[in-house]
């Protein structure tokens, strides 16, 4: 007998998601995919799915156990990384769905974020370096200039050096406004950088000869706040006579973060020897528009990370619940009778149940989201990929917070399925919680994507992404009332959808009147209340599939039927929710406006 | 200037419970307690705080990071514990309620509770060992004869050795009924040993120079379960011809713990060598009947424990929230005026208001339960004391719960304030939150939590501990009616009962039908939902008692002005949670009941 393996993720759930909810063949009907077809997705994720479990899901835990070090000015990462790193180069995940011109392989970013979630599932510190390689590289691709392109650009998506996202500074983590980071012009072009960075994810290691920070700096004379950042491309070592040299930028602290321990999180010092070069990227003044374009893709790998994260341990809980005898059925009066797997209990059910509601749920959401983003950038068409960018910036706080936060709550069921093994480091559960948890606070916390979806997402273009993801939502509730999905269902559903739209209609409302801070003192509460009616249509569309699948005698049928009992238990227990919800961001109620600081 | 120190509780927050909301010298009036006055009280609620702040909280993070370790079969604990544990012992804390006869001060568990509180905030580790001394001295107490008694009962209750509850076995966790752990009758009249026990807490260390377990055993021809299972003192170290000597209880291996790393969790192995003497406790068979006792106190101890981490950490927050300036109000233009302190931010403020929401309500809860465990013990009148032993048995599943459930929430939120800072181990939240996530486990699970009010509580004596609870909360009703409290929360905090009446007697007519599934299939939203009313029943009398006191001009006002908020948080988020979780109740939804293992 083979020892029982994590499987990460359910292939046949990714399978379903790609094939029978979301049509992923589809998009190989646009010129950018042409290239591709089901056969080419299957091969990418297969190979994806091959190295996530029998290369990155093994060195996880000594990972997560020998975080790096840093000795002598200079981190050291785990030994075994390179040669975890090195196949995922060699397949091409970094510029995965970047144009063939760049080396890209043109992928539907729907297909490379579920690979990506398997790798992540497997090891998602490895996945890290790459993830920020891939986006430090897009955003050279989008606005740098040649020279640029040719020294950093090609070599981050080659994986011959890697990226990072230099934004925070220790008085400047969710205000970008007062990033103080000095950039000094020189007659040569480029800019002396002089500054201090903190959490930086990446900032330093020895897997490649250089590293390329994007960086957040002010230039000399440029007006305060977010109007006067710019964005710089400062390598740790510089090109200079043909040779690397370094560049004045040094790690000043490593800090110990309680998850994702395969990659460090550092300060750095910039330019201390007044000898740091930084070369702009587009134009002045214009750097936190440009990391937008980072910190958004970021936002959605979030998503996918914390659907991973929340996977792989629901498959470990699962895995553990089939197998550990304890206790007896309900009104079992036998004590010689043998104990029975607790996966029998109901309550061991409930809480497996609701990880899969979450799980597949959240990955359902983020392979939607993903896909809009590919239709953003491909559909033919001006107005379909204006309509699917409106969609995609909707969505996307939406998916980055929604796995984050419910994914922490899935995480820790994990670890209370094992009850007391759980509790130890023995056991996986544990690091897998203290992975997650960092998901609803990097990349923009819970808090700012609240304001993010209600104070700008929603009103934007007059409230037409709303308009467009109602849209959406009423065909999914065609499809499942064609499919014979319960009727009760698509009616709680639509009538959330509703109640969403007239909140939306007051809440707006009181923008316009100027009472900004009414209008988002619940925006937490909003964003909470639109992720659970999200999450209920992605619930209904694979209920509607599901069904489908049924009927046509598809298999297996066990597959389908845990589906429709997964969203049978979305519309029981969570989209009730949505009423008390709605009453409260209405009601406007001020018990934490009003209370002053003293008062704690 | 000095530097800012966490105070662990809020002194006024407990100086409230005990004289403002609960009338604490009332209990004076009984027999029991007739020696004590608020004097003692605050005398021995005094001397705790400044141990906790003074030097408990101090050696918290250093024992956090050099856990015990286990070299040549014996545990060595942090080298700072004996100075820790010494001047609680000298202050009497274990014996703190139990009689002046076995050495005792006659305080009410009330009291002791909440000085308990300071303590577990401060070092939950240094407690713990003589919490669990405590209750095996209860259990001697209670059940032992006069020579255990003398022997083990007053070494334990003087603290020059220390107890632990044996009870859990690699194969027996949840399941008392599979114990296997043998005890063969000796001519001499002891029993030998014979068995493995697991996740023993504080099962060895070199503190005191002996241990007594108070273990699970079974008889040799003792019927099987639950039935066949009796109570036996084991020490570590027997007294032989006046000496001790080894008692073949070895240490089998220690369980890496996530947090509570003060304290070992052990793996012991009784009678390798056939030598293991145990002395039986009470009559055979009895066991888990007897063990009760101390469970029931040591759940009543996981939630004032949940209620004490999730304080120190609320306190940490909000220490870093007045002190942590970021970013600038809303709507505020200047980006060169100074950043503010997150406070400022209505999100954090929601998020240390729901902290304040949590602590504050589940250490009123844990105070009215232990309140009515010094009526059921002490009270004048059988009927009295009959009617608080029932309130005491309804509301244990629901103190020891809520605080675990919604302080990992608390805790989680107390992190999330922190932002990255939070994420790292040079910050205390983590630690915390690690601390925090046992209480969900250990002493009975939240699913068995569950299990136990609704099908056992709840049903007891005809449904009379519901009824008591209903008086008891019409009396604050009308309290804060008379206090002039809203009368909107009022009237929905008295529906809500009502719904909850009227919801009971649905489930328990589908028991009285013999449909005990459908009965408990949701026990764990019943229990959700019975928290979330008993804990408004707590915040409505923390209203009434903060409307009195701004009546009578007590000061300071601000302090009831929070409270005020802190209730209005309440009854505006939380209380209307309960119609859809009773209508979920009642549906008696089959989601997860119908759900197959190989489904998922």
């Amino acid at each position: 007998m083979t020892p029982w393996q994590n499987p990460l993720l359910n292939d046949r759930d990714v399978e379903f998601l790609l094939y029978e909810v979301l049509d992923a063949p589809r998009l190989s009907e646009l010129p950018y995919f042409a290239e591709h077809s089901r056969d080419t997705f299957d091969l990418y994720l297969q190979s994806c799915r091959r190295l996530a479990r029998e290369v990155l899901f093994p060195a996880y835990k000594p990972m997560d156990e020998a975080p790096p070090v840093f000795e002598r000015g200079a981190v050291k990462v785990h030994p075994a990384l390179p040669e975890l790193i090195r196949p995922l180069v060699e397949l091409g995940t970094i510029g995965a769905t970047r144009p063939a011109e760049v080396g890209g392989q043109q992928l539907p970013l729907l297909v490379a974020t579920l690979a990506n979630v398997y790798l992540m599932a497997g090891n998602l510190s490895v996945c890290s370096y790459l993830g920020l390689t891939a986006g430090a590289a897009h955003l050279l691709e989008t606005f740098g200039d040649d020279a640029l392109k040719a020294t950093f650009m090609t070599r981050l998506y080659a994986g011959e050096w890697t990226g990072t996202m230099a934004l925070t500074e220790p008085q400047a983590g969710s205000s970008l406004a007062d990033v103080q980071t000095r950039a000094t012009r020189t007659e040569a072009g480029h800019y002396l950088i002089r500054g201090a960075k903190t959490f930086i994810s990446g900032g330093d290691h020895d897997l490649t000869e250089n590293i390329v920070h994007l960086a957040l700096a002010r230039i000399d004379g440029a007006p305060p706040g977010i109007k006067g950042v710019s964005l710089f491309a400062v390598p740790k070592r510089r090109i200079q006579g043909g040779e690397l040299v370094p560049n004045d930028v040094e790690v000043a602290g490593v800090i110990h973060k309680i998850g994702w321990r395969g990659l460090p999180s550092l300060s750095l010092s910039f330019g201390e020897r007044g000898d740091c070069h930084g070369y702009l990227v587009g134009s002045p003044h214009q750097g936190v528009a440009y990391m937008f374009q980072m910190m958004n893709e970021a936002r959605l790998m979030v998503g996918a990370n914390a659907a991973a994260t929340a996977s792989v341990a629901y498959h470990e809980a699962l895995g553990y619940a089939l197998a550990r005898p304890q206790g007896r059925p309900l009104g079992a009066k036998d004590p010689k009778a043998p104990q029975v797997p607790i996966v029998e209990h109901a309550d061991v059910r409930r809480m497996l149940l609701r990880q899969k509601a979450i799980v597949e749920g959240s990955l359902s959401l983020v392979a939607a989201t993903a896909r809009y983003a590919d239709l953003a950038a491909h559909a033919e068409g001006a107005s379909e990929r204006e309509r699917a960018q409106r969609l995609l910036d909707l969505l996307t706080p939406i998916a980055k917070t929604f796995p984050a936060e419910k994914g922490f709550e899935a995480n820790a069921l994990a670890l209370q399925v094992h009850g007391g093994y759980g509790y130890s480091s023995e056991y996986l559960p544990e690091a897998w919680l203290r992975d997650q948890k960092l998901n609803s606070i990097h990349e923009g916390t819970t808090g700012i994507q609240g304001l993010d979806l209600l104070g700008r997402k929603i009103v934007a273009g007059g409230g037409a992404a709303l308009l467009a993801l109602g849209d959406e939502i009423q065909q999914v509730v065609g499809r499942a009332q064609r499919a014979g999905v319960e009727p009760a269902w698509c009616e709680r559903l639509a009538a959330s959808v509703s109640l969403l739209g007239e909140l939306t209609a007051e809440l707006a409302g009181a923008g316009l009147r100027g009472e900004v801070e009414l209008m988002l003192r619940h925006s937490a509460d909003y964003l909470e209340l639109a992720s659970v009616i999200v999450v209920a249509w992605q619930w209904l569309a694979m209920a509607a599939a599901a069904r489908e699948g049924l009927t046509r005698g598809a298999s297996p049928a066990g597959f389908y039927e845990g589906k429709l009992c997964a969203a049978q238990y979305w519309f029981a227990t969570e989209l009730p929710r949505v009423e008390a919800l709605a009453a409260l961001c209405r009601s406007g109620d001020d018990a934490y406006a009003r209370m002053r600081p003293e008062w704690f």
